[in-house]
């Protein structure tokens, strides 16, 4: 049994996750709005370190100057009283029907300019509160119909957006980076920037590229069929991974926002296993926050929605208990060895070698035994098993 | 009724297109092997300007240097005799069985060294056929599990490949540039670089990146869900649509590889339209080869597979005429202006606009009209109405 | 050009389509409710013969017996001046939060209950309007979690529901016959009778089966990856298709609710042969409504809400066009000889045959030319392409 | 650790599963044909109880009657030597070129005579060898162009063929009764009958119904995004689930064929709970062959092969040994209680109650407080944790 998340698992929460009220396409909400403070005092009892926001989750679209310095006040205090950090701020760009046909993107240009306007005040807030990590999800920006969008102009204005906040950040001075969230559709028929992969694409040609990252959601790249802990390690590989959204998903479908591991539970494991030891060759490979994207179900009271946070965290640290009884199992070891898979860490080309060499070595292709490198057997589903019974508590 | 395909209309076709043989993972081969000098003659005479091909379409594996000669002279003798270009070549690294866990990223180090001089010597031959682009679809890159690849190592394999073929054209002289090709899974359980997104991503990171580019497949980013024109929208924002492969698709499934068009017709129009128009204020947009990538359906014969090859060049250019007349029609023209389609090219800042100006406007924000701005209608159903109407040509 | 649509096209839609307000997961209502009376008085304008609705879209949930009355009153008052039908009706069984779990199929017994009788008030009233049919769609019944459905009693109960129901349309004389609508998820996680298909085998083992059939929905089918012409074929083959719902979707996401044929057009195009000219050997297949049950996009004002209302028959329109010219053309039906589809309705056996005769039937297998059989073309390709272009009105 | 396997766990396996090549659409086969007898020894030894197979798989196609008598002579040997049964026997109308375009639904009444000729032969030796199961997998019966098929036509044949098929066992006074299994597409764009549910609604309309049931197929209903465990649970309902096929998939893409629990491993626990203990109020559920339809990955050797095929059964034992401790937690039982689950067995209605007494019980509505029944939470995500962790062998 895992001990109890502390502060050092880094586990954070977003105020509308456990503030959800369960209102969904086709029902009203089933729950009471949930003060902000007291989620922050719930977390930090359950043991989270931290909690994240959209400004509207803290203060309501359309608070005056007054009532959002009395929100600020009330939300700071709390955060005071029980040590909790707030690591990561982002903006609301989609509830409002102004957005609905996007904010840094929407052919209306005024719409543009208050969305600008709309993240660089609560930059300021969230760098009072020391966020380091400011996230873009631009679920708006995108469109239902081909015609009605031109894609290329939307990323020119998406460029210049993103561009724009970040000189305002230097300029500033916040010790702030920014990650893009990706997600392939919905509420727009297709989105902008849908997976991991486009949005590292993206990013590679802003200005300040350095300060951009992603911030990948394993339900929305499962909901576009991609192999989340492949997302993952691309981003990685691209040193790009600046967050995380952790949730369960079942394949292409709605977006579910399920507890973590309620998904698909094997690739959970393999994600933890990748945060927490990195390549099989070892090395940690993640150290941000560990942060909870889901929504209780419609179905809870809020005994539920507490209980239900509580179990992210634990599923989180049973897998990776699991993940490090599989890193240490001899069997695993060996099975990783005849399955060659630390070998791919090693250079095609011998160190120094230059194509000329490459061409002149007929061990490589002239002389290379095909017959016996087709059949030789890697051993992979072998490997699989022992991951499984893993999970399963088995080993 | 359109004009029958001329060269001008740059028409390629893969000899493994026509030349399928219809094995399917249940069935046996329908058809027999086509003769690749025949594909030829009959695709020269069908209207298409062009043939590409896998090594391995033209020299069966294994083949020895004589052999070789003879099959390349018959090959070129019959692009000679017909005009037909070759301009777009790649590798399989796929079939043989040695290629079962990758080529460039298999765990086996001396199957990646093989696959270097196979793509090397293949390199020779696309550019004494003069081939401009060389395209990369790393089918067998990829993995069934987790456990299996470290994804990371993969994609560092994966550049120290193409790396080194780009120094070696480079050094060679070769006017070719590279296109990689990205699918989402199939033959593997998921490949890497799944999406244009990701295969951009990786691109960025090359050090030859400025030759090198994506071959988008239709069906491959319908596998996984995504809009494939705004895929297209995306690879040609960074400059990087240096090849296509069209056909047909009915979304996450197997890889069909139907008929172009006989998939998603509107999102066919919306590509053939972009492809020929560019953005809706215009300008071409794409001018290299229009390559169909597609398989002759397993229950047709060979009277079958030369009807179905034309047909793909059919629905091309029908499409092409319903967007000229789509871009033409003055309802449209105002339908576009409602939807303010063309201001999202206006940068959102004004000219020399600062973010300390955009935070000085007020009617940016303060005094903005969120209301109004939420409130008014854009027409995109209206818009896209006329659209499928231009499509059915019924205006 | 087609004619605009007349009475005796069928087409009709329901209040909450053109009336839905634009609330999504992620943001709030961009339009105002419209009047019920409205809508019937503009649906008739643009040349619908029919309205339906949800008993809480014509008197909000909660009314006292004084206000209903009034609510019916002028919604009746409307359809006599415009002579609109109301061909169907429906209940809502979703948006309360007491459904949360479902309705004839939550786990709380009090809410199961309470759902029968909100259909049977309801029934009264569909009766009192005139309806034939009755649509069941059960959204809520379902779960996101294994462990919370028994599904077996879950099927128990709904059977148990709508035989009570059948039992009191038959008390009441009404005459009313019940259509069942799939839909694979979304409120819920998984949504018990998921597909046509499975909603075809729970109706088979209803005690008053014949009176109960199914409404199919587009888009429900399409989130499912079935192809939705053989879902309608197989629902007339059962004798089962009651009703429909016309709408567009792009695949597996979540439910778009698009205007009819903005999707897969050319499914649309078979799908209008199918409903208006029957099998390929001719015959009408489905007499019932035309229903469109789409949602405006949320982009789009009040004028864009009925300017896409009269689009979906629009493109119906359009789309029967093609399909009689796509039967009488002389070039499909020589395609369509060659493809020997007719031959299918042709018996295996020959009038009379016994499988005894069959077995002595050398002919069919010990001297079947398998080969011959093996390489023959059907054709199929060719005969898509005739479809392809007719739809693009090309021939 | 579980136990190994035993003939009680009645373990099966198809000869083509282990027998599989590796050939796949876009590679050669990495392994040699195996030895049907080799098959039978070595999963004897493993601890199955049973193997199955296609007559192909057993006898080659175009064998003469000698040929087909040592084969049949041979593995008849090695059954009576291991103790292995054969519980289930099917026909392959799949790999030749001939069932191109389907066996008993072929637009071709030659092919489709000679389909239901190939199943006779085939039941006479199903029969012989004392198989109680007869499988029917219609993988060529569909299309991929909806012009090209006349489905009620089909399912006319469809029917004629099953029937006819019945007709004969009962004829013969074999002891078999016949299960047709779903798949949504895959070798066919779209295949007829894709999912359990619309089996099951087929299934109805026979003249032997009573007799025929289904095969469902964890991949291939995974492949339509269906939930297993519902699709499972229908079947049963029916009481038409007379065979399983147990592997892993991940979601809807090509057929993958995992090991079993190498997909979704949360979705395998769940069927394992109700295959081997029922309804939440307890009872068995299913007692025919838990049959492994896998393929070992193309990567493996026949190492791997033999080891793969163990590690099916060793994940069916942990998840069974996971089930009985989740069912016996008393946690888990408060919280099924807390949930209702089982509260869904009591029927609606009151024993011997009305409709018109419902209607008079002013407690089911004009009294029946719908708030507190929307309020109330269902505790289902806790429900789930605590299978989650039993999952993990972490209670």
């Amino acid at each position: 049994m895992p001990a109890l998340p502390t502060r050092e698992d880094k586990f954070s929460f977003g105020l509308w996750t456990v503030g959800w009220q369960a209102r969904d396409p086709f029902g009203d909400a089933t729950r009471a709005a949930v003060d902000p403070v007291e989620s922050v005092n719930r977390l930090a009892e359950l043991g989270a370190y931290g909690v994240t926001f959209h400004d509207d989750d803290l203060i309501p679209f359309g608070s005056d100057a007054g009532e959002r310095e009395q929100h600020v006040k009330r939300f700071r205090a709390a955060l005071d009283a029980t040590g909790m950090a707030v690591p990561m701020v982002t903006t609301n760009l989609f509830t409002h029907p102004m957005f609905k046909d996007g904010a840094f993107t929407s052919n209306d240009r005024g719409v543009r300019r208050y969305a600008l306007r709309k993240v660089m005040r609560n930059l300021d807030l969230a760098a009072e509160l020391g966020a380091t990590t400011y996230v873009f999800w631009g679920g708006r920006e995108g469109a239902e119909t081909d015609s009605a969008k031109d894609v290329r102009s939307a990323l020119e204005r998406y460029r210049e957006g993103i561009d724009l906040l970040a000189e305002y950040v230097l300029d500033r001075g916040y010790a702030i980076r920014f990650a893009i969230e990706p997600k392939p559709n919905e509420p727009r028929g297709d989105i902008l920037l849908p997976t991991v992969g486009s949005a590292l694409a993206f990013i590679s040609s802003l200005e300040h590229r350095e300060m951009v990252g992603v911030n990948p959601e394993v339900g929305h790249e499962q909901m576009a069929g991609m192999n989340f802990v492949h997302s993952i390690s691309q981003a990685l590989w691209h040193g790009k991974l600046f967050h995380i959204d952790l949730n369960g998903q079942h394949g292409p479908k709605f977006d579910q926002d399920l507890v973590f591991g309620h998904g698909d539970l094997l690739s959970a494991f393999f994600l933890v296993d990748l945060l927490e030891n990195g390549a099989p060759g070892g090395g940690p490979a993640y150290d941000g926050p560990r942060h909870f994207d889901y929504k209780p179900l419609r179905t809870e009271d809020m005994t539920g929605v507490w209980t239900s946070a509580a179990s992210n965290m634990r599923t989180y640290l049973l897998l990776k208990e699991r993940a490090a009884a599989f890193r240490s199992d001899p069997e695993v070891l060996e099975a990783l060895r005849a399955s060659q898979v630390r070998e791919l860490a090693i250079p095609t080309l011998a160190p120094g070698e230059s194509f000329a060499e490459l061409l002149a070595d007929a061990s490589s292709f002239e002389d290379f035994d095909v017959d016996a490198a087709g059949s030789h057997g890697y051993g992979f589903a072998h490997l699989d098993q022992l991951a499984v019974e893993h999970v399963l508590g088995a080993r």
